[in-house]
């Protein structure tokens, strides 16, 4: 969602940037540029285009450009509050399904400095924190970037949340031993069958929660469901740079810190995402609602709930 | 198997460390007490305890300090032979099983570093690339230690054995893309039932492996089977400190390459291996012959052709 709205601001941020002298089709046909490259920043993302066509929708709507710079805003503003006031609608409706007195794992970082403020899967375990359901979260670190050991713990420990931290080749481990209740994780898409496209991952809990019987939850706001993918196999999935793997701390790290960690000259393969096939999803937990398969019916009744 | 080799000189060593001058009773109940130190560094590892005993058991039937000194260093040199011999018969063995012309997925290291020197699951890597079967190799870096990322990697490189690198998570969408015809690990302990004790991650692979319908190849010398273990569940898994995860380096790297990758304060669950059930396991690959399943049947055969 953090993608969504940081787009969102920053189409407000481009209506005050280009020449404000430009006749309306030309700052229109600038506006349009700059949005797109924004909306393409993140293609497996499917938050940030939809939040991006949001604004620019409601400013082609506008007669001058000091309307289209005050709509752009207004509409940003409202993409946040709302991103927060569905995060805590999913908040209260996955706390529901978790069980009494669980350990919770979830992956990578999805709380209030990745949402509009309180979290999508983090959101759930919070809110199933505040009613007394959960005892305490193991987070993944998350390789390669670490958002699960840099992020979700410190968001964690802010609020007092019990949270270990485990690797992520632990998982299995941990299932294994039974001390995991349930897995909730975000969604970076959700396609029309139900198919999810997560931090890269993510996958391997499913199947692991599937061979374990434990619930598996996708948590994200109706604006991560595109009904125009039919399914996972049509999400690109983008890959990154290998320096990611071979370098701690590349792109993340102050200079100092950054370290080879392989020899010199070995490649690697960074996807960023990978897909969960849907039959392992126990269910999708949105704001208007939770879904549960067959997804293919699920998805498009919540997204009609919430027009 | 390198643990083995090196216990077994250990002991060699300690029969020229302790004072010679001492009577044959107390000269052997001291050398018991440093064989037994050596034998419980590594509680999970099976290989460590058997060589240790195998030379302590040489030495108890010698008369003079000279003369044990004399045999412990020839038998660690001969476990040490063994063990490479064994390797090249494993890797033979486990090379004719893989499918022509496929990339292979392991996990951790098993190459000439920390066996006698072939490599168990590295050496069939190596001689299924030597017969031409074996086209690349794809290495998980294996967090916490990142044994794949620095040793692995380098091995292969140094045989010119194509290696690409990816992190633990990505195991999943590696397989579920159909980019891996099989999987090599080796082992630190198997029980008598089959049931796998082998660095954390492992119990992962296997899992997937069997969803995807890979092979899933345990590679260990007939020394790492445990007849007396009767299954994972009395393998004692060893814990290891929690700033392995909680700091990049920690443990391995120059003390200004030690860097904290998580807030103060967050505590992390790190246990160094993880049991895979033998129903999971394809074949074991020993020096003595490849085991199936049933495994109380096929482990006590081996062991039998071996003595």
């Amino acid at each position: 969602p953090i993608f969504g709205i940081a787009g969102a601001y920053g189409v407000a941020l481009a209506t005050r940037s280009l020449p404000a002298s430009l006749p309306r089709p030309a700052f229109l046909d600038a506006l349009q540029e700059e949005a797109m490259r924004l909306a393409q920043a993140r293609p497996t993302a499917v938050n940030l285009r939809w939040a991006v066509e949001r604004v620019l929708l409601a400013v082609r709507e506008q007669a001058t450009v000091p309307e289209m710079q005050r709509t752009a805003l207004v509409e940003a503003h409202r993409i946040h509050q709302e991103d927060e006031e569905a995060n805590r609608r999913i908040g209260r409706l996955g706390a529901d399904l978790l069980p009494d007195g669980c350990w919770v794992l979830t992956h990578c970082n999805t709380g209030a400095l990745a949402t509009g403020g309180w979290g999508t899967a983090l959101g759930v375990i919070r809110t199933g924190w505040a009613m007394g359901k959960v005892r305490g979260v193991y987070a993944t670190e998350t390789r390669p970037l670490l958002q699960g050991a840099r992020l979700t713990s410190w968001a964690l420990l802010q609020e007092g949340i019990p949270v270990t931290l485990i690797v992520d080749s632990a998982v299995g481990a941990l299932v294994h031993q039974g001390k995991v209740g349930a897995i909730v994780v975000g969604a970076d898409r959700i396609a029309r069958n139900g198919d999810v496209a997560n931090k890269i991952g993510t996958y391997t809990l499913a199947v692991l929660a599937h061979r374990h019987g434990i619930p598996f939850y996708v948590c994200a706001p109706t604006s991560t469901i595109d009904l125009s993918t039919p399914s996972g196999k049509a999400i690109p999935i983008e890959e990154r740079s290998p320096q990611e793997v071979t370098h701690m701390g590349w792109g993340w790290a102050p200079e100092g810190q950054i370290h080879p960690l392989a020899p010199p000259g070995v490649s690697a393969w960074n996807p960023a995402f990978d897909i969960t096939p849907s039959d392992l999803v126990t269910a999708v937990i949105t704001e208007a609602g939770v879904a549960r398969p067959p997804y293919e019916q699920s998805l498009p009744a919540l997204l009609g709930k919430r027009r």
